[in-house]
């Protein structure tokens, strides 16, 4: 997917919302579990009922390899329903890869080939010959661990250098020195928006992915206040408040309802700042 | 296992070698390609030929899941043939997986409970609560990155804080300080040997995965001297020099002898240090 594309969908959608699918078995109504394959019929129930809301899937590679090797095939098995019914969204892997060269070129091949996701997140510790074979499918996305959302990312990812630079801007900075990097997003903790002037002004125009924004206000105005770009440049994922917002038979109405109230508060954004 | 049974298998097969299984079925020798399930086939080979040498096998994930749910397959049936024919051996499952906790925690489930792998490598960048999942199994270990040996580690591990502390040093250090932390074993490069003390200063009796070392001398007498400890706290890997040493019909033994190569001159190294 191209970045004009992405755009395209972000004005046509009026959305910058992401959803993701992180399915728990153990989490699915219950009246979904005679199913053969449950997790399959709750994702494809989720993702018509919030495709026209959504301009992205973000699947948690985790919650499908729990599942060993049928959690492989139900992972084949939704992205191929994505990509056939609705092929204009983003599908996104959230696997958090990064290894040597050899290994990460294979986890390139099983992410970018095998499963034909759009995107893919990427840890950025091992560095740039960790990174580069995913960056080498020029028409595919790597989005780099920035800045997270999680108590643990002060640990490491808040640690200042001898001029007092965080360790996450120099993956920012860094990055976007290697070849290919018009291919990188970031992934940028929405609690984390005092931070968010920092990134901005190291990459300006990358993408970010936010995760952990729930339908309240506070943290989304800041958000928007300081990540979003003329090209909107954010892509917010919610996961958990959309997709396990009602346990009972009519889970996915109430799926569709929390994205459009999401969506709508998107759209606000979007016509604040112009973009349409 | 315990650390106790882990050094005992040290102090018995006079060793310290773990033997990576990166098994790439574009790399396997031609006769076995007309098997059912050829990397299954190869694994077992190199296991019978080389479990007298060895004290852990390493699974790089990247390569199973490579071939998709049938990869996933042959993970699990080669874990149970090593755990079935030579359970004092160590399994250590090659992932570098690390999430926020609910998804740390699915990964964890997989690997430790699903897969029954004894170890596990661990990225660090998200910080502690990507982590801890995996140390509250207290009969399992975590491997976590800290100074790796591929070029692209000088990119951020090597970063230095304002006094002079490297990044590979605070996650060494940092570590140590969570729950379950006599869990932990560290990642080390052997290209890095002068990095070594620094690493021994900080962790003085955590066991240390070294990969890539080679049958050659310098790197490997550099890393007893300044890696070895009282317990031996080593782990070195080789993948590649000994389960692709020869590609012919004969590949099992060739494995055979490389792997036994090494263990002699662990033996050695045993021996100098009063170990054995």
């Amino acid at each position: 997917m191209t970045r004009e594309e992405l755009i395209e969908q972000i004005r046509k959608k009026r959305s910058f919302l992401c959803v993701g699918l992180d399915t728990d078995v153990r989490k699915i109504p219950s009246h979904l579990q005679r199913a053969e394959d449950p997790v399959y019929e709750f994702n494809k129930a989720i993702i018509d009922a919030t495709a026209s809301s959504a301009i992205a899937y973000k699947l948690n590679i985790a919650f499908y390899e729990s599942l060993g090797a049928f959690g492989f095939a139900v992972l084949e098995r939704t992205v191929d329903y994505i990509t056939q019914n609705y092929p204009e969204i983003l599908i996104i892997a959230d696997a958090k890869r990064g290894d040597i060269g050899n290994t990460s070129d294979m986890y390139a091949r099983t992410f970018f080939e095998h499963f034909k996701v759009d995107a893919l997140t990427v840890a950025p510790y091992m560095g740039s010959d960790s990174v580069s074979p995913f960056l080498s499918y020029t028409d595919k996305w790597v989005i780099l661990l920035a800045l997270t959302s999680n108590p643990g990312a002060n640990d490491f990812q808040m640690i200042k250098d001898e001029q007092g630079k965080y360790l996450f801007e120099h993956v920012v900075e860094k990055a976007l020195s290697w070849e290919n990097s018009d291919r990188l997003m970031f992934v940028v903790g929405a609690t984390r928006t005092d931070m968010l002037e920092r990134i901005r002004s190291i990459a300006p125009d990358a993408f970010l992915l936010v995760p952990g924004i729930g339908a309240q206000g506070g943290d989304f105005d800041a958000l928007v206040q300081y990540g979003m770009n003329d090209d909107c440049g954010l892509i917010v994922n919610s996961s958990r408040g959309i997709i396990y917002a009602d346990n009972s038979e009519r889970f996915a109405i109430a799926a569709a309802d929390e994205a459009e109230k999401l969506r709508r508060q998107m759209e606000s954004a979007l016509i604040g700042r112009g973009i349409i």
